[in-house]
């Protein structure tokens, strides 16, 4: 299709949405060469607290509404760029720009996680290209791989650290043997965790991205209601001592898999071997390896959030909805078919485990629990005894099973938790080797 | 375009041509769905050696031809795939495949590294993709990251590990604290290094990727001649026990920067910090750390050669020079307009040294050597007396510099060797931090 210009429309100017206004207008010259024509930013759609902001005083007055219907009614917006987040009213925007014949792009990652397999239909029905390069991983490349570069795997596994909160408060945790609360009060200090953190420090953020990566390699519609999560509040400083005696790092982990054709996802705090690549990936740093029948283990790493970065996948996804737009092309960003692959129950998982208990200082109790973990065929890999309370008169033990079932091992922790001579059950965590 | 199926073309049935076959013949479903119609193999061009491999009996006897004019004059051969490997013929085959018509794809990285600016021209011309994800880090999307994810980017910098040879006879040395023959013969043994290991342990392979990334990174046509380039032959087990000491790992590095909008490229053996995750990259994998304005930091990783791994990069290009068909579109590949950048000469580089020499155990003999170095500007950053050896009343010293001018380095160095009092200069390394 012969266009001199192709036309962007914004929604939102907030840290995001500011970002990628000031990418669009000064690399205009770099990305018209790389798009094939300019791009040019025709409408943002702002609220009245946006024009407040310095950045808004070097953007043309004139490109501004805080209307959403004069939004829509611009001439000649050919690419939506979607920078408001959360899922409403955001949702309603996508599904009216693509009714409408827009090219969306979108980094978000509730509205995509939530609806996206509808939005894939509503954008082939329509034609136009869907793009959310930014919504896992910051600007690292994700999506396209699973898109393009690996489409003759089969992948059979991703194991991913995409929160960099909770990986920041992680890296503070073992460096510092610091405990939870301080790590977050320190991480909110600096900015890298909100005042209401439980999004991220639950694992909510990490699930929405992982339904993402998990639809996208699997091509089936993974929600985030089908991902069991857990957050990492509960972690303490002596598991972070424990696991670096065991050679271990401690990761918020999101998994996908697949066995026996059924899909496994989940996000929790794990194990990750101390001489791993994802071990080593430190402070706000996002990292996903992927496991593929013919290309092995990749792994993508990289700043997995901020607007500079989140801004650098935007673009990209708005040049190439730029040249799809010129190539006449509709469809090369739309999801294809999708398997029918069920999801497997977490009961049904099989992993390892870390368990932390204090118990009865006294001979015998070591062989109570062995009973309970063997009854319920779980195989012990190490026992270590750790720190003795002699006014208390009880020991904190430590043990790492072989692999087991979770339902196996649930049962298990509640048998434990019934038997006189424990005390407490401190912690539990799986382990991913 | 509508069309019932996309013919390929398939030239060189060795290692990666065969794998690339099989995946082809084995996965065509899967790569029909992507695709958007069948992907159907029509011709093999193979030498008759290839025929007595047991793989020759997997594949139906008919589309075997072993001579090159027959090859192409099968008709309906819309993507031919050459993976013969080496400089001639192949560039000659890709041209003729180009000139017909073909959209190509190649994983030949001697090929795209010294000819890459030539067959862009000509498939440019053609109207027909020219691709090439295959040549280097195998099957780690390292070629699409450049040309789609990252074009709103100012790239400043790569940092590579892209030659599993080396990498394996390196991480040998560093673990195992042998000496370079023992770990060459030993990676010789395993399959890991040619019996002449030379394209590989003096850093041809290695500076014919990066002269493909380079090209690719700042959009100029960086030629194979224009990298410095140095093997790893050199390198002793004292280097590395003193790399250790010093809070370094030794990698054969692959290094692309811009400077004052001016190139530097080299390949060489370097010092880098241990906490970094190069210096965690051991055995045969390869990772490529890119630098850019938005994006910051990311990082590719994965094995970076192989047939699997290769036959994924390949299987891919394949997918999608044939949606481009299918959509009609023909430059999407091609590479935009190049920039005039002037490369740097090695002599202007900056960066800071290792240096360790025999020397007369004698007093003084720091200070006339501190003086040639200050003479040329260039300040010490550490020094540290290493074993004395008695009898021949010698001492060896490792000297660790600030940034320095690599021109000032060798001036340096010629004048050291010319002090009576210094023995040896036994080794002398950049080091990138």
């Amino acid at each position: 299709m012969e266009k001199e210009s192709i036309g962007i429309g914004l929604m939102g100017l907030g840290i995001v949405g500011g970002q990628v206004a000031k990418v669009l207008l000064e690399k205009a010259d770099i990305l018209a060469e790389q798009a094939g024509c300019p791009l040019v930013l025709r409408k943002i759609k702002v609220l009245p607290a946006d024009l407040d902001r310095p950045l808004a005083r070097e953007i043309p007055a004139e490109l501004f509404t805080t209307d959403t219907d004069e939004f829509f009614a611009e001439p000649g917006i050919d690419i939506m760029v979607e920078a408001i987040g959360g899922e409403n009213p955001a949702l309603e925007y996508l599904k009216r720009a693509i009714s409408g014949g827009q090219h969306v792009v979108t980094p978000n990652k509730e509205v995509i996680a939530k609806h996206g397999a509808e939005l894939h239909v509503l954008a082939r029905k329509q034609g136009v290209g869907l793009r959310y390069e930014g919504s896992v991983g910051g600007g690292i490349p994700l999506i396209a791989p699973f898109k393009y570069d690996l489409v003759a795997n089969k992948i059979n596994g991703i194991y991913a650290i995409i929160n960099g909160t909770t990986n920041y408060i992680l890296t503070r945790m073992a460096r510092e043997g610091i405990d939870f609360p301080s790590a977050l009060k320190s991480a909110q200090e600096l900015g890298y965790a909100e005042a209401n953190p439980e999004n991220d420090i639950e694992g909510i953020d990490a699930h929405y991205k992982l339904a993402i990566l998990a639809s996208l390699a699997f091509q089936a519609d993974v929600r985030p209601g089908d991902i069991y999560h857990e957050g990492i509040s509960r972690l303490d400083s002596r598991d972070f001592r424990y696991a670096r005696e065991l050679g271990f790092a401690i990761k918020l982990l999101a998994i996908a898999k697949l066995v026996n054709n059924s899909i496994e996802v989940r996000v929790h705090s794990a194990f990750v071997p101390e001489d791993s690549l994802l071990a080593k990936v430190d402070g706000v740093y996002n990292a996903i390896l992927v496991e593929g029948d013919l290309v092995g283990k990749v792994l993508f790493f990289g700043e997995g959030a901020g607007a500079l970065a989140t801004s650098s996948a935007v673009t990209a996804d708005v040049v190439s909805s730029a040249q799809d737009i010129l190539h006449g092309v509709s469809d090369r960003a739309v999801r294809k078919s999708e398997s029918a692959r069920s999801i497997k129950p977490m009961a049904e998982i099989e992993t390892q485990y870390y368990l932390r208990m204090n118990v009865a200082d006294q001979s015998g109790v070591l062989a109570q629990i062995s009973r309970v973990l063997g009854d319920n065929r779980i195989s012990i890999s190490a026992v270590i005894q750790k720190e003795t309370d002699s006014a208390a008169q009880t020991a904190e033990i430590v043990i790492t099973t072989h692999p087991a079932q979770e339902k196996a091992m649930q049962q298990a922790l509640g048998e434990l938790a019934r038997l006189g001579v424990v005390k407490e059950i401190n912690n539990f965590i799986r382990v991913e080797s």
